[in-house]
């Protein structure tokens, strides 16, 4: 229906480089991942909390700034307020634990599953605007937190269809006595980020950068020595008793590392568990155990879920300590590799189960009628709206991957009958009640 | 745990004005509300979609921009490209119609549920960042559409345990019909928003207004009697007669509107619709039927949902015509009022059912592989993450407002039993079977 008439100029409908659109397909899909893993968290005594998109630039990036800086979208709002979009859900969440902290009890188990922001270059797979699913617990420090964390997040992978995926595990505390042992403690922070390039440098050059930053190259090898498993195969608990040695004897951390493994092994899931010393996390802020979750099937996906423990995560608002352990989801790529897995989680993505087709718009009030019972079965019900040629009605079911359409006239409406079409393979059940209809399409 | 050596000095913990946090009491009861209205909305074949939240500022407000513009947060990027907060859903999902329109089956049905943003100075109930809840049927301009979209309004309210409400429905056809039988349809725009603020100024003042504007008292007065009910109790059918018969004795409206009517008739949902032509909705965009809705016991809150029909929205970005009908439910108002009227429809808030105390700390594998008995169950279970005094996890407990408790120790574990607690009237269940422990709290 080109309106011919119309002189006015057109804006081209367009969005920004980096965002998405999401159609009803994906979106249903996502909102089905979300949904379940919403109600898999409650069902640990998890609740959600909900923050502002837009805070206090100040708020958001501390004082400094520095680098992220140039990564978020900030700007002076009408009131020449600094304000910034935020851009993950854990900074928002120390402000939140400052703020309410009275509101609150300790521990405290949220999530907050929502979309972030940064104005990194768009990359294949890398979105300006994306959703993160965070889930923490704070107020605790304690193997027994550490551990439900973990075991939340491998019941969560469980539950999305995915058969074969491997959280990667180690210790920031651990890594850090052993450091101090190598007297290069003050250097950790550039060490930290030498070793989380592994993965994408190579051995050598992370060599040849910690061998500049700690001084020499006996103490470049021996971080690598640290870093490095001699054998994937190494057990758990030998893994860790070698790191330990490493450490000078180290006690605390490995004690903690112990008790959580005992309680991974005493839930049957520590199969899923990797001790990797490689994994250390850049952030500044973790002081226990970190992680990362790769899909053994589909590596290039990289961490699909990580996170650790940081014992001082809100101490930028409040002088209170408030030790926490949690985890963060990369729900968009996670959703990317559910459908590359063709995991059962996902939805059809089917606007409704059941079209009515409208043959006689005079019978219109019968098919409304028609439908409110099949809806009260909780068969999702579509009622097509106008009296159109059944071609441009059965297209419609088509693409929006109806399986099921009734095609009733007068003829049904007078014996109060219907007739059912399977539309995908031609079945069809002429002049049956509503009740056998019902209970063929729930067989389905 | 005050850290008394730390000398940094600290951000305030605070957010933005307008802008709120949600704490998990609130937040699990919008969500519920959110969920129940999605599931519904699915129940009827809509589907969803999502848009970015930040978009070209031209693709929101037009070449034009004007007074909507102060309204709105929008800034250069770090590209120096113009772009804004969206202010509503609609004007975004008129760019996406107008993108995806060859991607998509038409009638297209959606809803969407989102936060949206505007500078407005915030006052008691109204945010600079809410939550609008769209749906829309796009692409048939028909009786049967507008009647759905009604009927869907109508059993969405029903749903939330809304016991009073009121449709305030008219026609804004029908009105510029009789804007042009009175020789004043190039008026139409300055009238419309006038008589829009009859419920605030009174109806003196609108006359004096429109005798500004319609350039006579007694074209004033007309327009007032219009848009009055003489009485209130009126039946729909012959405020119709009336208005179409004060348009000049117009059809095609009134035959919409009868039609429309019929259908609510047969589904036995006519009572909850009135039709009040001081309903104009002060948009340009609206060319059919137009709608508001009161909760009948708590008036002051204003409309908690409206909408109608645009026969052209997306004609700022395409040639194409996409008629379309939609509603809009103002989330936040609606949540404060369904609190107001102590809806069933609100969950309690708790985070769980259940929590498994930590009587000895060496029991916890035991306590986790309760608790996973318990989640399977559907039960949400929490676990005390360590063995603290039992006032402290009582106050825990309480905060959360759990209703049970398991104090479990060394007696219970050997004999593979449980002690389940009441919380609140302190009913105790010794040594009782795990599957008793179930069934109780499944009871309650």
């Amino acid at each position: 229906m080109i309106d011919e008439t119309k002189a006015r100029s057109i804006i081209e409908p367009k969005i920004l480089k980096g965002f998405r659109d999401f159609l009803p397909s994906m979106e249903i899909q996502k909102k089905a991942i979300i949904t379940k893993l919403e109600e898999h968290f409650s069902l640990y005594g998890f609740v959600p909390i909900n923050t502002p998109v837009l805070e206090y630039t100040e708020v958001l990036l501390g004082k400094g700034g520095g680098e992220t800086d140039k990564q978020i979208f900030h700007f002076k709002d009408n009131g020449d307020r600094d304000v910034a979009l935020r851009f993950d859900l854990t900074v928002p969440f120390a402000r939140f634990l400052a703020q309410h902290q009275n509101e609150l009890a300790l521990p405290f188990k949220r999530f907050h599953i929502d979309k972030v922001w940064r104005g990194e270059n768009p990359q294949k797979g890398r979105f300006r605007e994306f959703t993160q699913c965070d889930f923490d617990i704070v107020g605790v420090d304690s193997a027994e937190a550490d551990y439900e964390i973990l075991a939340m997040m491998d019941s969560s992978f469980a539950l999305m269809g995915v058969s074969d995926y491997q959280f990667c595990i180690a210790h920031r505390g651990l890594f850090n006595a052993f450091l101090a042992h190598l007297e290069v403690e003050e250097k950790s922070v550039d060490i930290l980020r030498t070793v989380d390039k592994l993965r994408k440098i190579g051995e050598q050059e992370v060599v040849d950068l910690l061998q500049n930053i700690a001084g020499s190259e006996e103490k470049a090898k021996n971080i690598l020595r640290y870093i490095t498993k001699e054998d994937a195969s190494e057990p758990f608990l030998a893994t860790l008793e070698r790191l330990s040695s490493l450490a000078g004897g180290e006690e605390e951390h490995t004690n903690r590392m112990k008790a959580i493994y005992h309680y991974l092994s005493e839930a049957g899931i520590e199969g899923h568990f990797t001790l990797d010393p490689s994994i250390t996390r850049g952030l500044d802020y973790y002081t226990g155990i970190v992680y990362e979750t790769f899909l053994t099937e589909i590596p290039h996906f990289g961490s699909v879920c990580s996170g650790g423990r940081y014992n001082d995560l809100a101490s930028l608002y409040t002088k209170e300590k408030l030790p926490g352990v949690g985890s963060s989801i990369g729900l968009d790529r996670l959703l990317s590799a559910l459908e590359e897995l063709k995991s059962p989680i996902l939805k059809d993505g089917s606007s409704a189960e059941l079209v009515i087709f409208c043959l006689e718009e005079s019978l219109y009030s019968w098919y409304d009628s028609l439908a409110r019972q099949f809806r009260k079965q909780g068969i999702r019900t579509d009622v097509y709206l106008q009296q159109k040629k059944m071609p441009a009605q059965f297209k419609y079911a088509q693409t929006n991957n109806i399986v099921f359409g009734l095609t009733c006239g007068k003829e049904e409406h007078d014996q109060n009958r219907v007739t059912l079409k399977n539309l995908i393979n031609r079945e069809m059940h002429s002049m049956i009640t509503i009740e056998e209809a019902i209970s063929i399409i729930k067989r389905n």
